[in-house]
This record gives C-alpha cells, structure tokens and sequence, in this order.
C-alpha cells in the first residue's frame, strides 16, 4: 500500500527518524575501554525519566513482560504474598505472573474501565496487622482500558496504613510520557519497556529500584539469573553489562533520551495530556463513551473508545487497517470487540494524531457506526488550537 | 519540535522510508563489471514510466532546472526560436532559461490559474509557416498554481498545423504521478527531476527524447558538455556513465522504480486523482477557490489555495509551520500572500492527506479565516470513503 | 579516528549493511493480521540453520544467556542432577548459572585451552546407572579459548552409555557458522545467540528444541514466566508472540536468513574453514601457539593466541585497539593477559580477516614480541590463495 | 559473496557509516524559514576546507566534471584562451571540455607519469605578451596517474611572468585530502567534488572563486544557466538555493565537514601523507615501479602501479574483484592494462588499507607476477609502526 502505516497502538509507537537512524550504526566491542562512555551516562540520564536521585536504574535486553519478573524475583521469596489489583488485562498479566512464579498473590477484582481506589489500598494494608503482605503491585497505567491510577495518593494509603510493603510500578505506559516521579512517591520498583514513551523498538526493559527494594535484593531467595540484578550491579559500576547488550537499542537510547530530556520531562508529561485531551473531545463529539469511566483516572497515553451496542470493534480495526493503513489497539480479552484503543503517546503532535482520529471516524463510518463525519477532528483541533502556545507574528 | 514534520509542499515530497533504506548503503565502483546490472534495469523500467517504447531516457546528476537546459541546449542552435507559454512561475523560469541561453522565445502570456489552450497552439504555429519555431515548450503540470494542461490536445493542435516543431515537456511535477504517455502523446523531450513523483530526493534529472529529438542532436550547435547526452548515448550503452553517477540516488530510483511498476502505473494515476479530488471537496467546504479556474485542468498533483481578500496565505503558512510543524507551500512571485499549495504527491494515502488538510484549517483559524472546523476533512474523508475500494468483512 | 573500526571479537560481529538497513525500518502492529507473514517463515527458516525438521524454534528477545537459562527452566525441575564440563569462560558461567538456579551440578575440571573426551561423558554416564543425570550440557564452541566439541561424538557416547539424559549444547558462537546437526546429532536443545554467527546486534535468544526436549517441559517444575517457553508454543502456532517481540531485530533476523540460506549452510561452514585456517597458518608463521591444543578441536570461529611468556596480552590489544583501531578479544578469567583473540566468524571475508592480522601482528611487534614483520599474512594469503575457487579468466 | 567489498578506487570513496546514517534523514522544505540553518554553515565550513577567507563557495547538485564547466562558463568568453596541460586522463578532459565549449585551448603535452613544471608555466606565460591567455587551468592531482602538482610553486611561476590570467584549479582529487591553500595560492577557482576527499557519494560540485574570478564573472559571455553561479549568489546570501537542492547530500556534507574539521585540516594531510608513503613501500617491496616518476609530485591520494611487462593490470583487477571483493582502480586510457590504482584517500586507517595492499598482493601473484607474499605489508607496516603517534602504557 502506498503511502506509511499510521500506528496508533498504544506501543510499540512511532520510532522517531533520529532514533532509528542513531540504531543504524556498527556494533563495537562490549568489553572495550570505551564502551563505558556509552552505558554510564545512559544510566545517569534514565534516572532523569525516572525521577529519582536516590534509585539505581537498570537496563536489560529484555521486555516489559521481564521487567514484572525482575521487580518479583530480585526482590522477594517463594510464597511471599503480594497485593495486587486487577482492572485490565496488563494488571491481569502481572498478577498471573506472580501466580505462575510461586507467589501468594491478594487482590481485588475491579471492573475493567475502573481504577484503583487509594482507600482500598489502606484499608487492606491495615487489615494485614502481620505485615504478611511484602509488595504492593501497581499498574499505573492500564493499556487496556486507559486507566491511570493516582501512584502519590496511593503512595500515601501505604503510608497511612503504615505498612512496610515494598511499592511496585508498573509504567510500561506511563514512564517517559505521564507524570511519574520514583523518589516523591516512594516507588521501590518501577518498570518500564522501551516500545511506547521511549520511542524505541521493543527490547529493553528499564528499571529503576529504591535502595529499600536493593535492601530487599539481599534477603530474597527467588531463584534467578538472566533477570538477576545482581550482575548488573556488579558490572554497571565499571560501565559495563554482565553480558553482551543491544547494543543497537542502547544506540537509540541515547537518542531517545536525548530528545526527551531536549524537550523537559514536564512538557513531554503536558504534550501527552493535550494530544490525550484533544482526543477525548473527539470521541465526546462523536457522541461515543471511553471504557475509563473516571475522568480523573483518563489516561493520557492511551484512550480505549467504546463502540456502541450492535457492533463490533474489530470492524472498526480491520477497515481503518485493510482500506487508511491506521492500525488501531484492539480491545483486550473481556474488552475484545467491545472498545478499540488510540494510542496518543511517544514521538507524536498534533496532525499525526488527527490521523487517526479521522481514520478512526471514517472506519466506523464504513461499519455504519452513526458519528457525524468531521466532528471528531473539529472538536479536537479546536481544542488544540485554544491551547496552542503563543505565536509571533511572521517576520 | 516532538513529532514528524508533516511535508506537503509539492516537492521535495515525503521520501518513502524503504527509498531512504535502500539509499543507505556502501558506494561501489562505478567502472566495475557489475555496474551495469543497476543501470541497465534503471534505463529500461525509466521507459516503462514515460510510457514509451520508442524513446531513450537517460539519468543525470542534476536537477530539473537542468533538464529544462538539456532539453534545449541538445536539439536547438543559439537564436533558434521556441514557441513557449506563461501562466506561473515554473513555466515563466523556462521561457526565462530559454532567453538566458540566447533562444528568440515566441511566448503568449496567460493569466495565472490558466492554462493553454490548443487552439491558440494550433493558431500559432499556423502563422510560423516558415516553420522557423523549432520547439513548443509546454510546461505540463504548472506547480505554481496547480494547472494541468491537455498534452494529447496539444499534440493535435501542432499535427492539425502541420507544423515540425519538436514538442518538449516538463514533467516535473507531473511524470510518475499524472497520466503521461511520451509516445502516444508524440512528446520530443520530456524532463523530470527526482523529487517529486519518484519520491526520491533532489539530484537526479530523469529525461526521455523521441527518436526525433536524438536525430535534431546531430544539428544542434550549442555548446554544451556536462549536459550535452552524446556522452550519456555512448557511455549507457554498456550499462555506464560518462562520469561518477550519483550513486545513492541511484540505489534510491531503483528502489522508487519498484514502487511504482508494483503498484502500477494506472493505478498512481488514479490515487493522486482519488487524494487530489478529496483535497478539492475539502476547498469548496470551507467556501475558498482554488487558483485554477478552469475545472478540466485542475492538478491532481499540487492545488494552490485563494485565500480570501483581506488575509496573506504567508500566515497560514507560518502558523502551519511553526504551530502544527506542516510545511504548506507558498505562492510563487505574483501569487505571493495570495495562494498557499497543498502538494499531493508521491508517496501519499488519505490519512496522510488529512493531516494537511486538518493543520491547514486548523492555521486559517488561527489567522482569522472564517471556515467551519472539520468541514474540510469532513468533505475529503466522505469523497474517499464513497471512492474506497471494497472491503470483504472480516475473517 | 578516521576510518572504521575493526571489530574482531568474537561477538558482536559486524553485522552487514544489508542488516543494518533491514532492521532501520519503522514499527509495526505486532497484533495486526499480516504480523504472522514476518515471524512465522522466520521459525521456519530459522529449522534450517539449526538443521532440524523434528525440532520447534524459538526466538525470545533476550541473549545467550537467557538461552542457558531457558534450556535449564523448561526442561528440568529445582535439584535436578545435570552433567557439565568446565573448560572455559563460557562452560563455567553455564555452570554457574545451574548452580545459581538450584540446579545439582556434577562437573569435570578440563585444562583451558582443551576440551571434551567423549568417552569420559560415555564413562560418567555409565557410572550413573540411576539416570539421576537429567541433562548432559555441553558448550560446543568454547569462545574463551577457541576450542570446539565433537557433538556427533557426545551422541554416541550418550548413547553407548544408553542414558536418557537431554542433549543440552551451548551454540552461542557455533551455529550459523560451523557444522551444526540439530536432528542428526540427537540434540535436544541447542541454543544461540544473535550477535554471533546471525550476525546481528544481541538481543535475540534463539533456541531449538527437539521433541523428547518439548516432552519434558510438561513435567519440569522450575518456576519460570517471561523465559517460558509454553507461552511462545501457543502464540507461535498462529503466528504471534506472547509479549511485544524486538521488531527491528525480527527485521535484521529475515536479512541475515537470507544472506544464510542464499550462500548455503554448507558453505557457510566451509568459508569459516578456510578463513579460520588460514589465521591458525598466520599464528604459526608467527611463532606462536594457539590456546586450543588439540588440532581436532581447533575452532573455526574464533583463535585465543597464546602471547610468549613475559609479554601481557592487554598490552597487545592495547595497541590494536588505541593505535589501530582494531578490537581484538580478551582473555576471559584465567586467560586474562595470556592470550589475545581473534573472532573469524559472520560476515566475513579474506581481506576484512587480512586487517585483523595485519593489526594484531603490528600491535605485538609494538609492545616488543618478536614476530616477523609480513609473516603472519604472508601464510594467511598463501593459503586462502591455494584454496581460492577457480575463477575464469577476464573476458 | 559474504563479507564486505574492500572500495580502493580513487573515488567514489567509502562513506562513513556516520555520513550514510546523516543522509538518511526525511526531506524538508528548501524555501522554510529554517532552511539556511543547514545551508549558510556549509557554506561558511566549506570555506575551511578551501582554506580562504577570501573566496566564496558553492555547491550544486551536480558532478565535478560540471565543475569544469563551472570554472570557465562563468568567468570566460567563447573564443578565449586557456592554458592547459595534458598529462593524463582528467587533465586531458578537462581540456577537451575548454575545446568543446568552444574555447581556444593552448596545451603542452607532457607524459603521463610526470607532472608540470613551473618553469614551463613561466615560460609560456611571459611568451603570451598580449595577454590573449585568460585562465591557467592546472589538474592539482592528476588522479589517472597519481601525480601531484605543485600549486604555489605554479602560482609564483604565474607572478614571475606578471601575468594576469586567472588561476584555475581542479581539486577533485586533492581538495579535503591533500595540503590546499586557495587564497595563499591565489587559485582564482578551485573545484571539487563530493565522492574523493568529501566522503560522499557523487552528486555535489563545490567549487570556490576567489574576487577576481568574482569579478571576471560580470564580463565574461558564455551562455549558462543551470551553473550559473550568479542565481546561486543570489540566493545563497539568504541561505537559500536557486533551485531545489540535493537535501540529502547537503545532510551528508554537514557531517562530512564535522568529521573533517574536528580532525583539523592539517592532520588530514598528514594522515593521507602517512598512509600513502606506506602503499609506496608495499610497492617498493614488491619491486614495482610507480606510474609517477618524480618522487616530489607523488600523489598522496592515489597511486598507480606498473605492472611488469608481459602483464595486464586488467587481470590484477579481475581476479582483485571476482575473488577477493577488492575494488582496484583501472588505468585510464593510454594506461590500460598498464597500471592499477590505489585509491588511498577519505575516511581510511592503516589497517582498511592494508586490505587493498594484501589483497593487491594476492591477486597479482594470481596472475602470476612473482611478487614475494608478505612483502608489500611488511613494508608499509614497519613504516606505519616506526610513524605512529605514541600512545601511554596501558592503564
């Protein structure tokens, strides 16, 4: 098909030019005298997207997927209970993981569209007077339903509660788009995937561990070694890896990170919540719903819009794919055919994302899905043309 | 600024990301027997896109201001006289080229947003009954305005007056987009450059002569040597150049080459006419008028925009760019701060249109320009949903 | 410093230009309906690599070590016996990766620089007449000291000895570049890596599991999740993967399929033959002694040159590397400073081999080894030119 | 065939992977408002390559054959005079260029293999008492032959004679390689192109004109357009282009120009100087004479080698580039099967190069010249050791 794919699934997201062209560059020796030059810094700026001065940050040639193994097994032992909250299909996963890896896992069912409620997070910490309970694992934001949860106030039910239970994050979609701030919220490990706000390809998984969750590192007995931190510890502090890295996705790292500390992490987090907004209107023009069903919960990397009664949202995929090359998230599991999902993060402004909000419409209008045609666009440039910065008038 | 530069000017267009892939790759030695295994090919599947069997093409390391003077300096002799038309700038710098070089230019002028009409063709060269106009030089696709002229009529008119003039035309914006056919239009020279339909960066002049042109070479007497195509004839014959070719470019029309005969030239046709007919319904929605008054020429490469009486198109222009980071193109010389040009060209499908369409509403708002918001992208995205081609359902 | 680097550790490798602008290419839906076109031929073609038809092939986006790991945890249950070989860096960190995981590690001592006696694995499996051995795993090419294991042999000696212990074999730095048999050697998981003989960047684990391998998995209890490989059996079937894959490496890893399968599996292995002959011919032109001491085993992939006793060979690559541009191998662990090495595999030829020579002689002549100036090359060209094909005469 | 083609033509030049990587940009507007960000800093860089303060650069999107054109176009008149030398292939067409294009050419012809002798300079300039001769046109580095001129010593020979002609130089082989000093060798045009010194693939013509050429530009009556440099003065001193430029060259040249600047001017000379001096004694080793027969005008670009009698260098290059992938440059003309070239300039370190002498080596004891193996490495390594810049110990 002539003419690029527009992709608009929330990760893996558009890699920027620069970045692909940083990554198309010759491998190098791993073990050379200069190979630090290239991991230190990178490590030292992950903690500016971050947000922690007090965390160490880890990168490993793996995904987010690892990133929820690693935050479990470097810091706890078989059996140990967690709680945990499930509200879509990536806190699902998680949760399924801590199963399948031996752990006790506590948690609630919330209805997919909802969120976390901080209260609920204290009252459960306070009912284990045992401290039985040793994490505490947070989907920040939930892919799935667009969802984000309130981490500082949740941060604050810990606390609360006065409980020790280490706090785990999980910002595949939130870390380098949404705010996220490791040290103000007490976050002990935080987990992020190199596919969505850090505009690369899919593999790296990038952590960031709280000295308490390092503490934690010497007493846990989970069997481990590819995901073992220990290794990294170790060779990091010399700038070099415990074994051959990506090399070519630590190329494009330092890219990336460039771009994004070039822009200030408090305008990528103010970009990520206009485009988010403009698309909102969008879809409130259309007359449609969003599976998030708390404004304050909207999330600002991913909208999941709901089709209306009689229709499937796979149509809606697979028209806006096969016939305008836009490829939409699909709904997840309980959410399939139910919602389709726009993407709105990463390397991204305004006129790119009013490609799919037009594609979007003009895929639901071909399944006969009622939306006004123009109406979604209308309602989102006119959004982001009342909070465009100021201009200077030419010359 | 975060996000891609939405490029709508009409040419350089968008390079497509496999051209730019297959640019990037290790020089060779030009001189080397395996050289002529790429430009062989090259010259063969040229033909197949001027849509001649009877011509010869030839590659330049140069541009289309270049083929404009190949054209003339390898047919013609100082003083010669060329029948020439101007209705904007593109055509207006050719007949310039054409005194520069000391041709005697016989040339009609015609308001800009016009185009030529065969019977003035005809009337014309009727009156040379001498026959001292060797050539009619016919800018094919006027880029300044958007105006697209009748080659087949044209080519009926110089027959109907029996005249021997050698018909050379300019393709630059026209070749590999528009409806172009050198040997049933009896075309002399046609001259592209790369940047335009072939989606390739600037560099590289592509020409096609009739057999006429290359037998007018043996009396030709302007001097001439870098652009002279004697050097070429001898030298492609075996597959090589007469001096370094730009190779990269190469790499990159063998690439672009492959597009295009796979997509099928028809087909190109019929999608720049598709994307350029949306991108007009979205023009008459918002209540503007194109520069082009007559609707049978309408470009379907480029449409040059009228803003309204009392605005400069300057400003949209500036907005466009600074605020959306789209790159409309501006009007030329007297349409200066008259037109603004949305080229639809290339590697294009509708979604990418649309953020044209979308950002260049969204910057007449901005400068005050009374259009409903969305009534643009409304009109364009209905023509093209009615116009898509059928879809089986899913699955 | 002007000029390439050149990179002769044994891994990463060079990898081609035509890799690298296959794995510059943009994202895409890995949940889209065409996604299956790219991963599943990848598996398929991978079989023939690995030279299986009984076999499945796996692709996690990890590394080799992941590859040791997930050979371990899927296949075998906590304080399951396995049988093992230290003769190198790398047999060691396999070793002590099946330690860490739990694993009741039986191992024999062997000499650096030598390597495995079958009849020693048929004796040790004969003496464990309780098949307690779950697994015999076997490093086929030591990369620390260029010493590679007859794997057809260890079969016969693990079927003499009639156990049923898995056939585990470390294929890091052999498969894809020296005689590998999947199916004929009874292997019942084979590991790699990408950054090897695949010639890519790491990141990408790639295994193969043969069928009585598959079977275990059903019984094996190691807790396991992002390295489990049951998760990839079911999204594989259909063409998918169970977590977001490394995009741009699956793009890198359907070049280099090409570039492997087109030149022939069989010539693969012969061309590492005679390029890694031809280095052995230099070294002994040298005066110097390889670390591998058994001319059986030398490796084709990779030469660990011994330095003359009162010379450092850090101060070696020192030189090479700061004054030359020239990365050659370490010595690992108890190697280090003994021997310098020379990685000769992925995409290679005699005059890109020729730099690594030339280098490494001038850096030994720098810091004082006596070798004579020519020599190593002279016999290195010497052979390849005896060994060339035959070439037909110009014209 | 696997493994890199080894590129030692005299240009087109390898392109550094950075240079390549730069290329691979999107196109953007040429008439944007930020377009002389890139334009106006080449501009003024490239006068630090020409070495002047003085003189005014260009560069179009063309070759350095249209340079030629370039330098006599648009300072002379059809008729003038010209002063040339032939004494190879590049000299003799420049010359045959100044006689197509109509100009009155007085030449000397000298052997190829030897270089111009000031004197004779003089000496013909003080015989021209009329100044009827309007430009001296001198080949710095006849690239045919490997010989360098000596420009300041030509220009003094120009002073001595009080001669007014402009002083014209090609550069194509020496400009960003060899020592070049415009404005303290009063050259009045210097050309060059972008496929030698510059690291790029073909495509650019740059070219500097001191003030007086400047100046004889206001008279001088050749017909020209698209290399007239009088559009180019317009619209450059507003960063812009009067045509659509090469924008990914131009890409290209900001990255080349970095490379060439931060390795300071000087140390490029140096670096050629030392790397040329080792290929002649590889040449000296293998009992080989050198095309050029003065050892002052050795070239330290490229060097041609004489093959013995009873030899053709043709079948050197066949077997250098069927069996090895070594890129060898051909003799030119009256020098075919005669000599075979050694390109030795751009982005180049000893150990690529030593590629091209070992491989040179290999394919000639193919054809059976009796050349002792190991020889011509031998020799430039021992040259290349005893001048290598110390380096401190290890750690």
């Amino acid at each position: 098909m002539p003419g690029r794919n527009h992709l608009f699934v929330p990760g893996p997201t558009t890699v920027p030019d620069s970045v692909l062209s940083a990554m198309h560059a010759q491998m190098v020796d791993h073990r050379s005298p200069v190979f630090p030059q290239l991991v230190t810094p990178l490590l030292q700026d992950l903690k500016k997207v971050f947000r922690t001065e007090q965390g160490q940050c880890f990168i490993l040639p793996a995904t987010g997927t690892a990133g929820w193994e690693i935050s479990l097994a470097n810091t706890l032992s078989p059996g140990d209970k967690v709680l945990a909250f499930r509200f879509g299909q990536f806190s699902h996963l998680w949760i399924d993981m801590a199963k399948r890896l031996g752990f006790n896992v506590q948690y609630d069912e919330i209805p997919w569209g909802q969120g976390i409620d901080p209260n609920r997070v204290e009252e459960l910490l306070k009912a284990d007077a045992g401290h039985e309970i040793k994490a505490v694992l947070i989907c920040h934001n939930e892919t799935a339903t667009g969802v984000t949860n309130d981490l500082a106030a949740i941060r604050k039910a810990i606390d609360a509660a006065g409980h020790p239970a280490l706090f785990f994050t999980d910002g595949v979609s939130s870390v380098a788009s949404l705010e996220f701030r490791m040290d103000d919220w007490g976050v002990d490990v935080a987990l992020a995937g190199s596919q969505k706000g850090f505009m690369l390809p899919a593999g790296l998984a990038m952590l960031c561990f709280s000295q308490k969750a390092l503490k934690a590192r010497e007493t846990a007995k989970c069997p481990r070694c590819f995901l073992d931190i220990a290794d990294h510890i170790n060779a990091n502090k010399d700038g070099y890896t415990p074994y051959t890295p990506a090399i070519s996705l630590l190329y494009g790292l330092r890219k990336a990170l460039d771009l994004l500390l070039e822009e200030g992490m408090e305008n990528v987090y103010a970009r990520h919540a206009r485009l988010a907004e403009g698309t909102r209107r969008a879809v409130k023009a259309w007359g449609l719903e969003l599976c998030c069903r708390d404004p304050q919960k909207y999330s600002n990397t991913v909208s999941a819009i709901v089709v209306p009664q009689g229709f499937d949202a796979r149509d809606v995929m697979h028209y806006a794919f096969h016939r305008y090359n836009l490829s939409l998230g699909a709904g997840l599991s309980e959410l399939a055919g139910k919602v389709f999902r726009i993407g709105h993060l990463g390397d991204l402004n305004e006129l790119s994302l009013s490609s799919a909000i037009v594609g979007a419409e003009m895929a639901m209008l071909d399944v006969g899905i009622p939306v006004t045609p123009g109406s979604g666009i209308a309602a989102a440039s006119s959004y982001w043309r009342e909070t465009a910065k100021p201009l200077a008038p030419r010359g």
